[in-house]
C-alpha cells in the first residue's frame, strides 16, 4: 500500500487545513518589554495625537513662514527674537507677524508659527533680532500634531508579529501592556526502537535522539511552546498511549522517525484510530522529505516528520512552518531572508519533487557562491555546515553552475 | 564646533574599536533546549563516533555488495536469507559469501555486510531465499561509522551562533549541557528634557519616550540582555552621574536623543570627561543617522544614537549590530536576509553618505516590489509601515525606478 500513495505538493498542503484547526487562540497581557516576536491579538487603536502637539524637527527658530518669503544671502529678512521654547515645557507665547522664538529639536511649536528656520540659516542680531538668510515653506522643518500616528487610526493589526519599531510606537502612544496570543503548544515525539534519550550511553544498535531536540529549537524560533514529549517505541499500543494523551494539552504534535515502511505504516494506523478526519496526507513531493504524513484528529494537526535528520528539519521549514504561525494567529510571513549566490556547480533534480539542496556560502573576490552539501540526509552535518537552502521548483530538471540562485538562510 | 567634524565612513568604524573591547567573557552552562541563538564558549570536539556502528539508510537487505554485481531484472541474482537485524538490537549475526540479512532504516549493519539493496529490487522467495535484481555497490545505501561526525573532530566552533541543527548535533554525540558567553549587559537610556516613560501622561510639550522600547528590544534580538537606565534629562551633572554609575555593569552604554546641538555638545563633554580615550567618532557618513557618536571608556564602549527613532533604529541595526556581536564573543554574522524586489521610483541620494531607505514590499502580479517610505526620520511610523531596508553606496547619485534591489529584512 504505502508504495501507491499519491504524492501531495506543497502549495496544496494549506488546502487540507484550510478552516479545519483550532481558531479560538487564548490571550495573556504581556509589558512590551517582553513582546518583541509575540503576536497581536487585538488591533491597536491609537487614543492619542502622536506627537500630541507640534514640534521642530531643528535646530533653529520658529516663524510664520510667510515672514521669510523672499529671503536671501543678499537679502534677509530681519524678525524680532521675542523669546525661547525650552525643552519638555509648553509653548504659551503666541507668534505674531515679524516675530521669531528660539527654539531646539523637539521643542513645542508656538501658536501663530507654522515653519522652523534652521539656525545654520540665520544670525542673531543682539538679543532681540535674527536675520534669515532662507526662505522656509509652511510646515518645513516641524512635525504637525497627529502627523506621525492620528487619534482613533489604526496602528497595528491584529496577527502582527510584533517587531522592535512595533514596541517603540506602543510606547510612543503609551501602551506599556499589550495583549496577545498564548503561543501554541506543540508536543514533539521521537519515534524508533533504536533511539536513547541523548544523555544516555547508547548499547550497540541504539543511537541518541537528534530530531527531538531539532524540531524542539525550530518549533521555539516559529513561535511555538514546546513540549518534549520524549521517545516512543515501535509498538502501536505505546504509540497510541502517548500520542493520544498529548492531543488534550497539544495545539500540534509533532512526531519524527519511523522512516522505515513498517512504522510508517503503524503511525498512519495509529492516526487513522485516534481521531476523525485522521490522515490527510501521505507522502508530499519535496526533497528531501517525500514521506511526510500530516493528519488532523478533532482539530488539532499532527505532522510525522521523517526520520533522517536532514529531511525532517527541511520538511519542517517549508511544511510547518506556515502551521505553526497560523496555530500562533500570525499573519502569515511572506518575506523569507535569503540572500543572493552563484552555484557553485551544475545540479541535477528529480523533476516530480520540489527539492531543497543545502549549501554552503563561501565569499571569493567579492562574489557570494553557494557550495551544495552533497551528503546523505540521514546526516546532521550536512545540516550543522550549511548555511541555508537552495530551492529548485518542482518540474524544473536542474540549476547550472554559476547559475544566481537564492539562498533561503537558516 | 559641532559643525565642523569630519563625517566617519562606515566600514571604518571598527577600526576604532579594533582591539580594545573587554574580551574576558563570562561563561555559563545551560541546557541544550536552551541553547537557541546563544554563542559558544568553547570549541565542540566529539568524543565519540556518530553514529556508533555503520546502519542502514534503507528498508531491505544487508548484503555483500560483491555478490550483487551484474543483478539485473532478467538476471537476478539468489542469496541465502539468513536472518533480520531488530531495531536498536546488536547485529550480532556475522554476513557470509552469498548471504542476505534482512534490515530497516536504521538498524545496524551486521559483520561482513558492505551495502544494503533497498527493498524494491528484491523478491522474497519463501523464508530463506532473496531475489535480487539491481546491483549495488559497496557502501551503497548505507552509513558508515563515524561518517556523520568523527571521534576527535571539531563539530562546532567557539563563537558560534548555535542554530536549531546544532543544537540536534549535540544531542546526537551526548552532549545535554553547553556552554555558553553569558550574553552582554547593555543598558540603554534615552536623554531629553521633553521626554517622560510611556506609562505617564506628558504635559504639553513633553513627549512619551519611544527609544529606549525601541532600543532595548533590537538589543535583545542582536544577543544582548537589556538593561533599562530610564530617562536623562538634559543636564550635565545628571548625564555624568548616570552614565557614570552604569559603565561599571555594563559591556555596553547606549543613549539615545540629543539631537540638538547644545545637548549633543554637552554628551560629546561628559563622555570625554568620564574617562579616556573618551568620544572617538562624532558623526558618520549615514543618512538617516549622521550626528551618531561612539565612545569608549576605559574599554567599555558608549553609542550615543540620534534623537529620531528611525535615525536610532537604522544607526543601531547598521552600526550597533556588529560592536553588539563582537561583545557577545560571537563570529561575525556575514550574511543578512534580504529579498530581492524592484524599486518602484526612481531615488535620489546624498553622494557624500550611505544611505538607507525604508520601505515596503507589495507583490504584483508576482513581483516583488519595494515602495519607499517617504517621511520624516522623526516619525516611528515610517519604521512601522516599513518592511526593511534598501542601501544606497557611498558615492552613489541614487537608484533608478524598476531597478532590481536588496530589501534588508527587519
Amino acid at each position: 500500500m504505502s508504495e501507491l500513495f499519491q504524492l501531495v505538493e506543497i502549495d496544496k498542503i494549506p488546502d487540507f487545513f484550510e478552516g479545519k484547526l483550532a481558531v479560538n487562540l487564548a490571550t495573556e497581557k504581556i509589558n512590551i518589554t517582553k513582546a518583541k516576536a509575540r503576536v497581536l491579538a487585538r488591533d491597536i487603536i491609537s487614543q492619542i495625537d502622536l506627537p500630541p502637539f507640534s514640534r521642530s524637527t531643528m535646530d533653529g527658530f520658529a516663524v510664520k513662514a510667510i515672514d521669510t518669503f523672499g529671503a536671501s544671502e543678499s537679502m534677509p529678512v530681519y524678525l524680532d527674537l521675542v523669546g525661547e521654547i525650552l525643552m519638555g515645557e509648553e509653548a504659551e507665547q503666541e507668534i505674531k507677524a515679524g516675530q521669531a522664538i528660539k527654539i531646539a529639536t523637539g521643542g513645542m511649536l508656538p501658536k501663530g508659527a507654522d515653519a522652523v528656520v534652521m539656525v545654520e540659516y540665520t544670525e542673531t542680531l543682539g538679543e532681540d533680532m535674527i536675520e534669515v538668510f532662507k526662505s522656509v515653506a509652511s510646515r518645513e522643518n516641524i512635525v504637525v500634531k497627529g502627523e506621525d500616528i492620528d487619534q482613533e487610526s489604526l496602528l497595528l493589526k491584529q496577527g502582527h508579529l510584533l517587531r522592535a519599531q512595533d514596541i517603540g510606537a506602543l510606547a510612543g502612544i503609551g501602551i506599556t501592556e499589550v495583549e496577545v496570543f498564548v503561543k501554541p503548544v506543540v508536543t514533539v515525539f521521537s519515534t524508533g526502537d533504536e533511539l536513547v534519550a541523548p544523555e544516555e550511553s547508547p548499547k550497540l544498535g541504539q543511537i541518541r535522539d537528534i530530531n527531538t531536540y531539532l524540531v524542539g529549537s525550530l518549533v521555539e524560533e516559529t513561535g511555538g511552546t514546546v513540549n518534549y514529549g520524549g521517545i516512543i517505541a515501535d509498538n502501536k499500543e505505546e504509540l497510541k498511549n502517548k500520542i493520544g494523551a498529548s492531543l488534550k494539552n497539544s495545539d500540534l504534535v509533532i512526531l519524527s522517525g519511523g522512516s522505515s515502511v513498517g512504522t510508517k505504516d503503524l503511525t498512519i494506523e495509529v492516526l487513522n484510530e485516534l481521531g476523525e478526519p485522521g490522515v490527510l496526507v501521505h507522502g508530499i513531493s519535496i526533497k528531501p522529505g517525500k514521506p511526510t504524513i500530516l493528519a488532523l484528529i478533532g482539530d488539532t494537526p499532527v505532522i510525522g516528520l521523517p526520520g533522517h535528520p536532514a529531511s525532517a528539519m527541511t520538511v519542517l521549514k517549508i511544511v510547518g512552518t506556515p502551521i505553526i504561525q497560523k496555530l500562533a494567529g500570525q499573519e502569515l510571513n511572506q518575506f523569507q531572508g535569503s540572500v543572493s549566490a552563484k552555484l557553485s556547480r551544475n545540479l541535477a533534480s528529480d523533476k516530480g519533487r520540489e527539492e531543497y539542496i543545502r549549501v554552503k556560502l563561501v565569499k571569493e573576490n567579492n562574489q557570494l557562491w553557494a557550495y551544495p552539501i552533497l551528503g546523505k540526509s540521514s546526516l546532521i552535518t550536512t545540516m550543522v555546515e550549511a548555511d541555508g537552502l537552495v530551492k529548485i521548483d518542482l518540474g524544473k530538471e536542474g540549476l547550472d553552475q554559476g547559475e544566481e540562485v537564492q539562498v533561503l538562510l537558516f
